[in-house]
């Protein structure tokens, strides 16, 4: 019990100091999709290894990976305690539209106990907490209950392109038993969940290149090709009118949902008319048949993300453009190959080009499998246990729509499973404008984290 | 023969001032679509207007009228003489895409005898021909052969959206028996051309709002609909796969080209292979039952000249975008009514809208009807005699499937006909990257002008 009060007093009393240092961490503008951010990226890992040392780490470096580097420290005591690897990600998304956000992205502002700031919640918030945990109980007991190994990344909001890689070529070090993931989220600040999936990705740059350069549209226009018309065609043939993926093969490996997973979810509350109201749409959509919760959790999807050609600005400019492009990803369900899916869209667009232009892919992310794990896993319901007391409410059992790349290698190259254990919520405004960090979220991080911890050290004696 | 050598001689000796004057006169960035380009737009007018005051011409003003200026100058010897206003235009297109551009745009370079600069052949090259006649006239002369007004817009590339009121509203002040405008094209260096039709013009921008911000496409993707989706299948639902536009009652007023006026067409060398080759296109592409020339000159269009919306920069971006827009613009043929395509598209539109998202038409032009002219009306004689002095050889007939909406202006408020007197060629990317003019239609364009005014005292002679 005097243990117990000794590292929460210690996270009241440098609760001010956990603020600060996660300013100075927001600050840096470590967007991993952007080639001129690439020191900026190095200047995070450095700030966040220097950091873990801080907290009491050992053997804290900044690791290569061929892209953006990963963070790695640990604190092994006894090699016969169970190991744990905490995950998360000091990558950000970008910020624009810039013109949206009502304070600076990389100056973070705190106003009613919510900071605001690009990464605030995902996942630079949320990576601080284990780091807190460690340092209180390493500072007010000299140990910690299991062996833990921290292992930071700098691609996560990029699709992880160099982590099959280097997680294969560095089994040994990263060895565990399990892994907590401070990425994720709980479903609301009343309600915590567990999560047992997240969806798979694809992403791709799709060009198509028209004429050489953009003509005047009265001297050309209705002799040539427009790009953007060819463009428009792939992308309405991509989906049909009801919002079904029309991309042959594409739902072929999708698992359907069992009847006990269907009422599961359907016992998830979820108030379509709150979320419309929230988002500001008149009505949500997406395919027939399924529930949105069951849309955004267990059925994949094929977005969008972003569409450029010819000229944007002000007013008018009378030319047929040059070229017009794509950004297109996919969130995958369960047993969708990445590989497969990419070959089945690239496919489908060969079949739906219009004469006059030509299409490329211009860009390819490596892709990531969706990841499932058992309900029932130790880890989970020494988690939901401590959920349980944090929230003073049971978590329910859930899916994310989003997607942890790393997980599936974790699983694949360590054995080990990934539990979410993380203090976002979806009204941060994550991958948005003007994205917030609950400092509610901290606390309870960083209490969770000790706790669990704690839990852990009875949950997987050996 | 004794005064003729005096202006040939004039022209020749201040060649290298009219170059520098040019030069001047581009290096203004004088783009009427920009906002911030407005304080430009007035310079661009004053510039010109004391422009006009150095060759010689008389009442110089620069008018106001509710949007970018316009330039008013005149030498009016006898009321008896015949009156010609002589038209161009001094704003310029927008200057993107940038990167393109091999030389500053608004920083003008001289290679090869060619002036490379934005606007230096649409249209300050071109207006600045007739300014440097009327000055060697008056210079070696001491009079021109007819009355002349000049008149200069600022609004040309923006479809003039304040010369409808300002033209019916200035009727007097404007009054001629023709105008000559010094904005259009010959059709190549070796093939002059009578230029006796342009399509008309319909432009506005269409805006799709999904949810109220960008939505993590994990989170919602699958959920809401995605305002680029929506926007896809609007504009792929505004032509079939061949090349048609689909909007309902687009073509309705489209007068079919005769018998005869096809076979004229047919008669104009056009070599497909070449085209191809310089516009670095597979195949040309149009409404099918129709030639290259034929869908340039006498059918309308719909283009989307720009898109946008969701993440464009490097990188992928896990969205669902707020929003998506397109710029759309019609070039219209003879007897559509620019309102009533307006109201079609518009309907065609909320007629494609897929439901989840809320379209708008955010930005809209006045448009402007297609021209036509008699093919033997006298003034376009005397242009053909002209022009087959100057390059050797007789025009042919042809049309521009560019667009001057002040053409109609001047027959409904004036009753005067335009007859194009311009020596731009279609290979100088006009509204491109890299626009050049060949200083050799400078000297063209100064000698022709003097030789038609000549011409026009016994033409018109009343």
């Amino acid at each position: 019990m005097n243990e117990l009060n000794k590292w929460q007093d210690y996270l009241a009393e440098n609760r001010d100091r956990f603020i600060q240092e996660l300013v100075e961490f927001v600050k840096i503008p470590s967007i991993s999709a952007l080639s001129e951010h690439t020191e900026d990226m190095n200047e995070a890992g450095r700030w966040f290894a220097k950091r873990l040392k801080q907290a009491g780490l050992n053997h804290v470096q900044v690791l290569p990976t061929g892209g953006h580097p990963v963070v790695y420290g640990d604190w092994i005591d006894d090699p016969k305690l169970p190991t744990v690897l905490i995950y998360g990600h000091f990558d950000v998304q970008p910020i624009d539209p810039i013109e949206l956000w009502e304070t600076p992205p990389f100056d973070p502002v705190i106003k009613n106990e919510r900071m605001y700031g690009r990464g605030a919640s995902d996942d630079k918030g949320n990576l601080m907490s284990p780091v807190a945990a460690i340092e209180a109980l390493l500072e007010t007991t000299g140990r910690l209950p299991v062996n833990v190994k921290f292992f930071a990344e700098g691609q996560e909001e990029i699709g992880s392109p160099q982590l099959p890689r280097f997680i294969a070529e560095n089994k040994d070090l990263l060895a565990c038993d399990v892994v907590l993931s401070a990425d994720g989220l709980q479903m609301s600040v009343d309600q915590p969940t567990i999560d047992v999936g997240y969806r798979g990705m694809v992403a791709m740059e799709v060009h198509v290149q028209g004429p050489a350069n953009d003509l005047h549209s009265g001297l050309y226009g209705g002799m040539v090709q427009n790009p953007i018309h060819a463009l428009a065609h792939i992308v309405a043939s991509l989906h049909d009118e009801e919002g079904r993926v029309t991309v042959p093969g594409f739902y072929e490996d999708v698992e359907e949902l069992s009847v006990q997973e269907r009422n599961q979810m359907a016992e998830i509350p979820f108030n379509e008319v709150d979320t419309k109201e929230r988002l500001q749409v008149d009505a949500l959509f997406g395919e027939p048949g399924y529930s949105s919760l069951e849309r955004v959790w267990s059925r994949p999807t094929l977005e969008i993300c972003g569409i450029g050609g010819g000229y944007q600005a002000q007013g008018f400019k009378g030319i047929v453009p040059a070229e017009a492009m794509i950004k297109l990803t996919c969130r995958l369900s369960a047993r969708q190959d990445p590989e497969k899916i990419t070959h089945a869209i690239q496919n489908h667009i060969d079949n739906h080009t219009l004469p006059g232009v030509k299409v490329s892919i211009k860009d390819r992310e490596s892709g990531a499998e969706a990841y499932r794990m058992p309900v029932d896993h130790p880890v989970n319901l020494a988690a939901a246990k401590i959920l349980t007391q944090l929230y003073g409410k049971e978590p329910l059992v859930a899916r994310c729509g989003g997607s942890i790349p790393v997980c599936g290698l974790f699983l694949k190259e360590l054995q080990a499973y990934t539990v979410g254990f993380s203090f976002s919520y979806e009204d941060e405004y994550l991958h948005s404008p003007n994205e917030f960090f609950r400092l509610d979220s901290m606390d309870k991080g960083q209490k969770g984290y000790v706790l669990l911890l704690q839990e852990l050290a009875e949950t997987l004696k050996k």
